[in-house]
């Protein structure tokens, strides 16, 4: 295979932006691999977040003097920046929150507590994270809708026919994952909008593991909603994104109440703010949405694209390693097959806990246990699996370090 | 007076760890007197940003690697760290939300929401901040509970009379401001707290403008919650505080959903994890919890009796030196009463908004507008203030510049 220079990802000065991966524990380099729950943050990053504090911090939107000024400019025109790196039309339709999960819950709370009642469904997905599960599991409760889940089948794909079958006329919501953050599967989320279309039904699109890791555009997609978090994506912690179209944000009654997302209020009532300042209630992650502009900069300077291809080719070389041992059980979609840049897996007869924790001494960072998916878990038959996740900074030696600790932690168990 | 050396601010070193203070506009040094909005960020907890981006950036609780443990602890540690500087028991009783805002929506959504209703009582104070105002009164519609008004006085007391008649059998909650943002009053809210208590209400008290500027003891005070924000205490923007009883706290529904909060998901329903992360849900505000703790000891190093003294006498200071034009109208307690480190004030015929633009001349960065008290500005019969604010950097000298400014707007608009 010949790859283009253009399309490969020139890693080694990519890591010079990370200080962290210098990082060693007891002289062993840090091979970190956990980037599915947190990705680590560039030095661009990390000054934008420095700059903001040492230059113009101040509150945003309300103040008149020049801190305020250059603070709310440098605020508002962070959503644009948001916004243009995920196809939306514009700020009105970026909404900053604290995490994708406070996304998923605005929507849930602000659009299902009042839309839904009995005889509705809201249909998930087998493969879906707490942050939508729990959440809409207990609006549901409340509301008395059902929730419904469409099946995956053994390579961990969605069962499209079951999904057909789920998703009717009774359907209100369809929340579901871009890219499973346990198996990998990039989910045919444009089809799950239009199935959802048809039925008059709206969509809601978690992307925390796609935004980061491809190109993504809500409005080909065509999603209602769509929602991911900054430190997911080379950005601070503290901030996550809730993409809405503007007609159905305009149209909803706010989640959070207090100041800023309102234009009026008198001992009586309240008249609501423009988007999307009407969904920020309070002073806003304000170094954070800025930090996160940078963070798209950092990310779109490399391409989306590359790295996309980068982390589905390490997921490859990682399948193929693993295949190389009869005790290696890997979850999600076969070898060859594109995917997120994760594998979960286990190693037979050492359990997954046991497994992390050794690699400790290896200094490989992954993670082990039910990554916010305890039903998935349960379904798929497993307690907990480890999953190793990759980002820009990744390279083929650091999983030929991972396989050699699955080495080390058989011989130490079997 | 003598004031010993121990009881003063030494403000020029202070200054130092404050580098945006060095700013200057057209060759005019940065007045910064809007610290009730944000305050300025000292390079200890820029550092302690930057550090942890550096050092130990990683998901926390989830993970067993040393990054996640060092992240883990340093976070859990965040929650020991802010429950001693304002006397809770411990984490348990202490929840990181994004802002006051969020903190208060908490209480509104996961208590009032199901346990108010027709007949019960909320009763907020006429100088209420939006955040509450806004809250309890949508929360209020919704369930059938009505607002009620603690009247204030002529000088922005609160009414005690009126409380004691307000608060009575059928209300379920008082919320109350700890001291004013727009008057300045620290209000009495032991004794707000015993009234709500001897009607077997709940009490909540945002203590954003309290825990910033003197010392807070919230077991003394007997609030069974509390609230306040990271970036008005010289921490970072992204971050609030929720105290709450353990007891309250451990009876209440969880608010948002997501990972972190469970300790067990099936398709059919969850179990909740422990406190604080019960209200915790998703990734939380990791960096910004941790520096919030270091702002707890830089503040608590100054001082925090020494600062609240240092921040009246500011006041007292402006106080002084408004009385000497009789163009001035100030609002909130009369000088010589103790008050929050910030004065209100209206300059006759110089709206508050061109005050502030030439104020920009000066560099003097203060507020203009309704603070977020719209209702309160409706009784005080204006529709907007101009707010200058104080915090542990500021100088008398600053205060001149800030008189010598409205010195010059009156002769321009006069």
């Amino acid at each position: 295979m010949t790859v283009r220079e253009s399309e490969v990802l020139d890693v080694e000065r990519i890591r010079e932006d990370f200080p962290v991966l210098e990082r060693e524990f007891d002289g062993t380099p840090l091979v970190y691999l956990d980037n599915a729950a947190t990705t680590q943050t560039p030095t661009q990053v990390i000054d934008a977040i420095r700059d903001y504090y040492l230059e113009y911090n101040a509150n945003v939107h309300r103040g008149l003097h020049q801190l305020s000024q250059e603070a709310s400019i440098a605020y508002e025109q962070a959503h644009d920046r948001v916004a243009e790196f995920i196809g939306a039309a514009g700020r009105e339709e970026i909404v900053f929150t604290k995490n994708t999960t406070e996304s998923e819950n605005l929507v849930a709370y602000a659009w299902g507590l009042r839309e839904l009642g009995p005889g509705d469904t809201v249909v998930l997905t087998e493969m879906e994270h707490h942050a939508s599960l729990v959440t809409w599991q207990q609006i549901g409760e409340r509301t008395g809708a059902d929730v419904e889940y469409i099946r995956i089948d053994e390579d961990g794909h969605l069962d499209m026919d079951h999904a057909r079958e789920v998703i009717d006329d009774d359907t209100a919501m369809l929340s579901a994952l871009h890219v499973s953050n346990t198996l990998g599967t990039i989910n045919p989320v444009a089809d799950l909008v239009d199935l959802a279309h048809d039925h008059d039904a709206l969509a809601f699109i978690d992307g925390a593991q796609a935004v980061p890791n491809r190109p993504v555009d809500v409005e080909a997609i065509d999603a209602d909603f769509y929602a991911f978090s900054g430190h997911k994506m080379a950005g601070p912690t503290g901030i996550g994104v809730l993409y809405g179209k503007q007609h159905l944000l305009d149209s909803m009654e706010p989640f959070l109440y207090g100041g800023d997302m309102i234009e009026k209020v008198t001992f009586e009532g309240s008249r609501w703010n423009e988007l999307p300042w009407k969904f920020e209630a309070g002073t806003p992650p304000i170094a954070q949405g800025i930090a996160l502009a940078e963070a798209c900069d950092y990310l779109e300077d490399i391409g989306m694209d590359r790295v996309a291809r980068h982390e589905n080719e390490l997921a490859q070389y990682t399948l193929e390693r693993f295949a190389e041992f009869d005790d290696i059980e890997v979850f999600g979609p076969p070898a060859g097959e594109e995917r997120g840049g994760l594998v979960s897996f286990n190693l037979e007869s050492v359990h997954a806990h046991d497994l992390s924790s050794i690699f400790n001494d290896y200094a490989v960072a992954i993670r082990a246990g039910d990554h916010c998916t305890q039903p998935l878990h349960d379904k798929l038959g497993v307690a907990a699996t480890a999953r190793a996740s990759f980002y820009v900074y990744n390279t083929r030696e650091e999983i030929d370090v991972l396989v050699e600790a699955i080495d080390d932690a058989r011989d130490l168990f079997a």
